[in-house]
C-alpha cells in the first residue's frame, strides 16, 4: 500500500508533454494521424532529447548521461544509501512512428516526479527517470541497445562500433555528433532497487477485452528465422506441374503451416510471415527463389523450441516434396523473459485498487523493460492500443487510459520507493 | 511430299546469323552465358532490325514495312496470281532474353529461303519471311501487338497510341524514331497462303521426353488475374491468431490452392503464381496488403473455365473465412487457339520422314502464330529448349536441333508452297 493512496497525476499535463514531445519530428498523415519519424541519434531525436533533458534539469533532476547515450534523471530519496526506484522507456521512433510509444513511459516518469514535488512528497528510494538509446533497432541493430548495455548485456565497445542500416554511419560518432556520448560509465555501477515501465500495449487484446490496464508478466520468447528457397525459374505456360520446382509454392506452404502450427498449439504461441519476396516477380514466371522471414513466439522457452522443431520438419519435408533448397538463417533469437511475481502483483493490485479493470499479460512486443529485468525486480504497465495499432502514425491511446496507466504508475512508485 | 525431298538447310549459316543478331544488344552472363537485350522500337531493336533487314536485301527479297512496323520480305514465286506461304516471328526480346527465341523462326526462315536460292529452286507459291513488331510486351502492351494489327485484331490508330510501360513514350513515335514507321498498310490485304513457325519450346517436356520436334496443335488459353488482398496490418508479437486478418496467409492459400486446382484437373491446366508482394514487408509486421497475381493455362477453353470459376469460389471463401477483402482484376484472357489439322500432320509427317522423333504437343506460351490462325493455315515447328528455360540469357537449344527444326521447316514451306 502507498503511504499517498489518493495521490493522482496531472493527465492534461502528461498529455500535453506527449504532445510537445509529438511536434518533434512529426509526421502528419491523409486523415489527420500525426506521428513521429524520431530515429534513433538522428537529429530530431537529438531534439527530442534536448526537450525532455529540459523538463528534467527544469524539475532539479540529477542528470546523468552514460557513454552509450542513455539519460537517466534522479530525484533524491531520503535514505542515502538506498538505490532507486526507475521507470522509463525510450524516445526514439521507428519512421512512421507514434506519439505514444516509449514517449509515455518516459513523460510518465515525468509526471510522476512532478506530482511528488508539487505535493513535496519524499520517498525513501530516490527515483530515477530513463530513456535508452537505440530502443527501437529501426536504425542500429540490434532493438534495446541502450538497456543491454545498460544491464552488461552488450559490450560498450561493440555497441559504438555498430553501424546505421541506412547510412553506415557508426553509433558512436553519432553519438558525440548530436551531443550526447556521456561520461557516466556503462555498464551502470549501481543496479536500480526496482524497475517499472508503463508502455501502450501495442496489440489489439486490452481493446478486444475491453480492459483498461495490463499487468505485463513477462516477454515472449522471439525465434526470427530468414528463408531463402531456390528452386527453378519457368515459364508459367509451357512447364507442366509435374516438373516444376517451385520456391514460392514452397514459401506459400510454408505460411499456411506455420498458422497451423501456431493455431494447433494454442496458448500464446503465435506465428507470422511478415516479409516474403519473390523474384524476378514477373506474372507468367514460376519464381527462381524466394526469400522469407518466420516469427515466432511463446511466453514459454520449451514450446517455442517445440514449434522452431515443427517448422523445421515442415521446411525439410517441403524441401525434399518439391526439390528446392531451403537456406535458413537465425536473425534474432530471444529466450522469453518472466517478470518479478511481487513486481507484477504489486501492478495488478494497485490498478485494480484504483478501480480499473485489470489482466495480467505477456507483452509479445521487445522492450527495455526485459533487459532491466537481468538486474533488478521489474514489471510493466501496459494500457490499450486503439485497434491495436503501433508502430504507425495512427497509434492511439485515449487521453482517459493514459491518465489511468500513469496513476498505476505512480503509486507503483510509491510502494516500490518506499517498500 | 516435297518436290526436293532430300534439300537440306546450312545449319552452320543459319547458327551464324543467329550468333551475329545476339551481338547486338548482348548481354553477358557471370557464367559465360550470352543474350540479349533488345526491348522493342529500342535502339537496340532498330539495329537488330537494320541487320535483318540487310540480309534480306541481299537476299533479293522485295521488303515490305507496315505502318505498325512488321517488315515481310518476299521471294516470288512462279504463280503470279498465289498468296505466299509465310514464315517468320519477331525480332524483339525481353530485358533477359536469349539468342533464340523469335529470332529463329526469322533467320530460319532466311536460311529457307537461301537453301532454295542457292539451288535454283523456284515455288508456285512466292515464300515470305516476316517479323512482327513488339511479340514480347516487353515494353508495350499488348504482346503480340504486331501480328496481332497484321491480322485485323487491333486497330491501328489504337496500336500506334500504345504507351511504353518503363518511358511512356507513344508506339507510333518510336516506331518513326527508329525508322520503322512503313508505308504498307496494315492489316495486310493479302492472307497468306499458309503459316509455318519455327520456335524454341521456351518448356522442358521436349527435352524431359527425349524427343527433337514438337508438331504444335494450338496454343493455350490464358487467364491472368490480379489480386489485391487488403487485411489489418498488426504487430507480429503483439496480435493473438485469432485477432487476425491475414492478406499474407490468403495470398499462401491462394498459392497452394491454385496448385491443388491444377494437379486436380490434369490434362494440360497448369497454375501459377509469379508476382507476390507484402506491404509493408517487414518481419514482425502482419502485412496490410498483399498484390500477386494467378496465372491459368488451359488449350480446351471449357476447362479453363472451369478452373476460373474453382479459382474464384476459392478466393470468396477466404475472404470470407480470414475477414480479408480480395479485390480481383482480369490482368489478360485469352480463349485457346487450335491450330490447322492439315498443317499440324504436315509438321509431324515431315518430322519423321526427316528421321526426328516428334509428338504433337500444345504450347504454353503466346506466339505471333495464333494471330496468323485467324486468318490462314497455321502450325509451328518445336525445338526443345535446354532445362526449359527462355527468357534467360541462359537460353540454350544445340546447334543439332536447331538444324533440325530448319530442315522440318524448309520442307513443310516446300510442300505448303507448291501444294
Amino acid at each position: 500500500m502507498s503511504s499517498h493512496p489518493d495521490l493522482r497525476v496531472d493527465g492534461e499535463r502528461l498529455w500535453a508533454r506527449l504532445a510537445a514531445l509529438g511536434e518533434i519530428g512529426a509526421v502528419h498523415g491523409a486523415n489527420g494521424e500525426r506521428g513521429n519519424a524520431r530515429l534513433a541519434l538522428s537529429d530530431a531525436d537529438r531534439d527530442g532529447r534536448d526537450l525532455v533533458v529540459g523538463w528534467m534539469r527544469d524539475l532539479g533532476l540529477a542528470i546523468e548521461i552514460d557513454a552509450v547515450g542513455n539519460v537517466v534523471g534522479t530525484r533524491p530519496g531520503s535514505d542515502p544509501a538506498a538505490a532507486p526506484v526507475m521507470v522509463g522507456s525510450h524516445i526514439d521512433t521507428v519512421r512512421t512512428g507514434g506519439w505514444f510509444d516509449g514517449n509515455l513511459g518516459v513523460l510518465g516518469g515525468l509526471e510522476v516526479v512532478e506530482t511528488l514535488a508539487q505535493h513535496d512528497i519524499v520517498t525513501r528510494h530516490p527515483i530515477s527517470v530513463a530513456f535508452f538509446t537505440n530502443e527501437e533497432g529501426a536504425r542500429f541493430q540490434p532493438d534495446m541497445l541502450g538497456s543491454l548495455v545498460y544491464v552488461g548485456g552488450m559490450g560498450l565497445e561493440d555497441a559504438l562500433d555498430v553501424r546505421a542500416a541506412d547510412d553506415g554511419a557508426r553509433l558512436g560518432d553519432e553519438l558525440a555528433r548530436i551531443g550526447y556520448a556521456g561520461s557516466t560509465p556503462c555498464p551502470t555501477a549501481v543496479a536500480p532497487h526496482a524497475y517499472v515501465e508503463l508502455h501502450i500495449e501495442q496489440g489489439p487484446v486490452l481493446e478486444d477485452e475491453g480492459i483498461t490496464i495490463g499487468a505485463v508478466t513477462g516477454v515472449q520468447g522471439i525465434s526470427w528465422t530468414e528463408l531463402t528457397i531456390s528452386g527453378q525459374s519457368a515459364h508459367a505456360g509451357t512447364t507442366p506441374m509435374r516438373l516444376r520446382r517451385d520456391p514460392g509454392y514452397v514459401a506459400a506452404a510454408i505460411n499456411t503451416g506455420v498458422r497451423a502450427i501456431a493455431t494447433q498449439m494454442g496458448g500464446t504461441q503465435v506465428a507470422t510471415v511478415g516479409r516474403c519476396e519473390f523474384h524476378p516477380n514477373l506474372v507468367n514466371v514460376v519464381p527462381a527463389t524466394v526469400t522469407m522471414t518466420v516469427d515466432l513466439r511463446n511466453t514459454d522457452e520449451m514450446l517455442l523450441q517445440q514449434a522452431e522443431s515443427v517448422f523445421g520438419a515442415l521446411c525439410e519435408q517441403l524441401a525434399a516434396e518439391e526439390g528446392v533448397t531451403i537456406e535458413r538463417r537465425t536473425l534474432a533469437r530471444f529466450e522469453p523473459v518472466e517478470f518479478d511475481a511481487s513486481m507484477v502483483d504489486l501492478v495488478e493490485a494497485t490498478a485494480r485498487r484504483l478501480g480499473h479493470s485489470t489482466m495480467r499479460m505477456p507483452s509479445g512486443a521487445g522492450h527495455d523493460a526485459q533487459m532491466l529485468a537481468r538486474v533488478c525486480p521489474t514489471s510493466m504497465v501496459f494500457v490499450p492500443s486503439v485497434n491495436g495499432l503501433s508502430h504507425n502514425i495512427a497509434e492511439y491511446t485515449s487521453p482517459a487510459d493514459i491518465t489511468a496507466g500513469a496513476d498505476v504508475l505512480l503509486q507503483v512508485v510509491l510502494a516500490a520507493a518506499n517498500g
